[in-house]
């Protein structure tokens, strides 16, 4: 795939790639899908390059059902990041001389790139990472156990992680990343994990409530051994109005 | 100007570019500085390359200075422009012909660009327009009668007010668009004029003062026909501190 974008390589954008920042919820963990880079101790974000025909939107989608095989899925640009150090410490000869590419052809890869920061929010249970080869390795990680990254990857986590914080006050969130019904307590510990802080109960209860985008279920969590908590699911009409309108608590 | 960027192409990224949206506010309009392109009814954003050796943040900065002539000003990126589609009115023939440059160069003028948006807010009394030659107009134009724009400059100046407009509920804003003394009134006009709605009088007051950034001074506003308002000026310290860490309205 590298080697083919290399050796093609008028037909993409130069100096410019994509970066995802793929987050999935399970277990009580906030994880984000990494990639083992081979004959490297590195790890790196799922990325990629922009076809020359293509908007960068649609690359970016390229990048995320390719790596996750599910589609439709919350993607959101979020920062493009381009200090020349970023480059720095880019992928050198050893990468050129194991894909087996000239140097000449193999100058595209190490000229300098600005690269564009796509968060995305993901069911874990139905992503399939995949692979793009036998030696590559990709794996979800808890966002708190990341590895080391190649390149600026940690700074872009790093920023989309204090996006989606941040956007927690503008958009509701649980789509994609809780399972279809749910309860408020489950609902509630995926705000403490991505704000990495614990709420108080009856608060967080009001302004979930308020915001209008839970559907009461007639049905109880089952397996749970002490007074079962009602299950949820929610309006995809009102909160998809309130993902395009924003939370209502402005000015 | 641009003649020496495209004869020293290579010292540019190639592909991208800067475009600044620079907000003013004065005489209770939200203004934006735009520049009417030479032998051409359409206007267009302050723009800009990318030196190979800088920081995408310093070549916005530079844009910005060199248009307005006031250093250490609030500039933010906020998104990066990438439709293929983009690009289909890019300067043509015309502008080559203009400039007396070659056609061969000239090609590094007419691929496809994509474009890092920032967005500044500057005080209008200090601020010095500054044209890059005598043909070209720069000038102030009320953000509601925004003249025809080139290429997709109308949609980057639409998504930086709707990011303004929803940072209004993450940030403090005022400081560098109002003069060091103001009234509250004149501070709630301000944010009904980048809201474009009318604020309840009680509710701003409360809402604002919470906030804790305003310090109220032993003076009046002078020239006033009745009750004259107090004056108030922003505490910069726990102005910056709230810009840093986000108003604290959250979950």
């Amino acid at each position: 795939m590298l080697k083919d974008i290399i050796e093609n390589n008028q037909n993409y954008q130069p100096g410019l790639s994509i970066d995802c920042v793929i987050f999935g919820f399970h277990d009580n963990q906030l994880k984000v899908l990494l990639i083992k880079i081979p004959h490297s101790k590195s790890w790196s974000l799922p990325g990629g390059f922009i076809p020359i025909d293509q908007d960068i939107d649609t690359a970016a989608v390229t990048v995320l059902n390719g790596r996750t095989g599910v589609e439709g899925i919350f993607l959101r640009q979020f920062a493009t990041f381009g200090k020349i150090k970023r480059n720095d410490q880019h992928f050198g000869k050893e990468v050129l001389e194991y894909l087996k590419i000239e140097e000449e052809k193999g100058k595209w890869l190490t000229q300098r790139f600005v690269t564009i920061g796509y968060y995305a929010l993901v069911d874990f249970l139905k992503t399939i990472p995949k692979s793009a080869n036998k030696e590559e390795v990709i794996e979800w990680i808890d966002h708190k156990e990341v590895p080391e990254l190649i390149l600026d990857h940690k700074e872009i986590l790093d920023k989309a992680l204090q996006t989606l914080r941040t956007e927690l006050n503008l958009m509701p969130i649980g789509y994609n990343l809780l399972p279809e019904k749910f309860t408020i307590p489950e609902l509630q510990k995926l705000y403490e994990t991505i704000l990495d802080k614990k709420l108080d109960r009856r608060n967080f209860l009001r302004k979930i409530t308020n915001i209008g985008i839970l559907t009461k279920l007639d049905e109880k969590k089952s397996n749970v051994a002490h007074k079962a908590p009602n299950l949820y699911s929610f309006d995809k009409d009102k909160y998809d109005e309130v993902l395009k309108n924003g939370l209502n608590q402005g000015w």
